[in-house]
């Protein structure tokens, strides 16, 4: 009989609502067989100010014997910036290896967007998740004085572009359109640009039925909003695809609906699913956040542990939702989760 | 008697047509007293064929000796990417010490934005010119090899930063909404991420009068298209402002109306002023280019000059011609750069 075994991390603020949804709507659309234990841990502010602990290599060790993560999402004003970021969110990307870091951007119909007209959207960004800016490298010399010098090295590796390229190739390879653009700034970085440009194009060999495109980040912005449409599948590196994938999101229904995969696709670890908005402390406990993104995060984990026919249930689930919300009043957090979870049911 | 000593660098493509432009307008908005000397420089793909040379040392001496410089735009596909970028603008910006690149983002009335519902939308960005991931520093080893690594150094300095950010506060205090955003990702690069945030908190203390507040570089993007009218004046570092400049400029009537100026306050160098899109080779010599963009960047250097009334009315003509575009017929490169000088003339 089939099972999963998954790790809960609601996290702080709205991350223990929108992960209660999750959970909810996760129960309903398994079938009867498959059994799903969870364990829920208490990563956080709480455990950060109770401790000083952020993760261990205990909880790591603890969190490499299941078979996916689910994470609401962590944060608080009373914790310094950068302290939980980079000691838990970035600390378990890094130690599980998720390089593969996936962004759907669908607008359904429905939604609202900031953008005039209605356009076509539905994309996936294929964002690096272990290198870049994001290493961590770095340092700073005289701090606090005039003479201060503070850097930041994005570290790019033959070895981690490489398999991230490949990984988004195969996912344009997979889509209707087959198309897939390469976005970085390799007019300015040329050290890493050039790395990432020239393992693109030798990738593409592989893959000839894949159409490629490169743009410039700041130019992948201006299309972002001016001809979304022209987007299938992107790849790019970690700070990039950090920052357009937040555009991403605001262009096609805001981060109430935007869900994301950091993908260990080897298995030699578990993957991690997150809403990817944040813990928006300023809502937290009044029933006002959106679990739609949970629950669309909870889809992908179904989709990469295998169970496509239940993703697919919740994927349109929310899109039948999504579809009469216009004009309704408001529901409260719960009440869009059991919505959900009577739609998968039923 | 008053005179103004240019340079001018017409460039690639499109920047030969919208460079003449600017230059018809200039030319139109000065007072009879005021002595116009432009001597032009032939740099591009071009020079860059002939002799291999982007931008030497005797260049630089030759550059040095004008009261300013306006430039229309480098870049050609014939030429490898980077080689402009880096051995012609960023040497450029760095050799003059341009730290306050300078860029204003108006929607103006009667111009088209992607956004839904005309939003208000005026402020400006001070990006940082002189450090950050721009400074070229880093390098790859075992280039071409499974093993290679590449690397990116980005270089902030208390020196380089606090100047940048006084000089925004500064902007903001002169404006009426007196409101400046710092905008960076403080919670992953941390090291560069605190002296920004830090310098930028001391300084505060300076200016008591302008309200302070902090937005990631993911979220800033979020809220240019969600809220654009929350921004007065942004300052940030070199990478984030390059990419969310080119994002006000999407949602603020395109590239097509964008200016900039690479400015150094100090006055120890001449400054230089720009549009901020590019040589745009596909249409280059056919007089569809729109030399508004330009015409707006020569409004920047006269303020910069001190030409305050001459500026004005540059910059109300470009609002008058965009305001009677809507449902008019399209006009070539030189018609709008005709009806532009007749405006600022009359
Ligand atoms: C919270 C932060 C560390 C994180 C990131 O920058 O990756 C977030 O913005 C995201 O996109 O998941
Ligand atoms: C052409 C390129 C070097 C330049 C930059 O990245 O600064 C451009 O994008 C700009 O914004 O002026």
């Amino acid at each position: 009989s089939r099972s999963i075994n998954l790790a809960v991390i609601p996290g702080d603020g709205i991350g223990q609502e929108v992960v209660a949804e999750g959970l909810k709507v996760l129960s309903a659309v398994l079938p009867g067989d498959v059994k799903l234990e969870t364990e829920e841990y208490d990563f956080g502010a709480k455990r950060y100010h109770a401790t000083g602990e952020t993760l261990t290599e205990a909880d790591l060790d603890q969190l490499k014997r299941h078979d996916a993560i689910l994470l609401g999402a962590l944060g608080d004003p009373s914790v310094p910036s950068g302290v939980l970021e980079r000691g838990f969110l970035l600390k378990l990307r890094f130690a599980f290896d998720h390089h593969v870091n996936l962004r759907p951007s669908k607008l359904l119909p429905g939604v609202a967007t900031p953008l005039a007209g209605q356009p076509e959207i539905d994309f996936i960004v294929v964002r690096e998740g272990t290198e870049g800016p994001y290493t961590g490298n770095g340092g700073t010399i005289r701090q606090g004085t005039e003479h201060e010098i503070a850097t930041e090295v994005s570290v790019n590796t033959a070895y981690g572009v490489e398999r991230v390229v490949r990984d988004a190739f195969a996912r344009a390879q997979a889509r209707p359109r087959k198309k897939l653009t390469l976005v970085h700034k390799n007019n300015v970085l040329t050290f890493a640009g050039h790395l990432w440009s020239n393992t693109f194009n030798k990738v593409a060999e592989e893959f000839p039925e894949v159409t490629t495109d490169y743009l410039h980040v700041d130019a992948a912005t201006i299309f972002l909003v001016t001809q979304p449409e022209r987007f299938d599948v992107i790849v790019t590196d970690n700070l990039f695809g950090d920052i357009i994938t937040d555009l991403a999101a605001a262009i096609s229904g805001g981060i109430g609906v935007a869900a994301s995969g950091n993908i260990n696709p080897s298995g030699a670890f578990p993957s991690m699913f997150e809403p990817v908005h944040g813990s928006a402390p300023d809502i937290a406990g009044q029933g006002k956040a959106d679990p739609t993104a949970t629950v669309l995060s909870v889809a992908l984990l179904l989709r990469h542990l295998g169970y496509d026919a239940e993703a697919e249930r919740i994927d349109a689930a929310v899109a039948a939702d999504l579809a009469e919300r216009a004009g309704r009043a408001a529901r409260s957090t719960s009440e869009i989760g059991d919505a959900l979870a009577a739609r998968v049911a039923g």
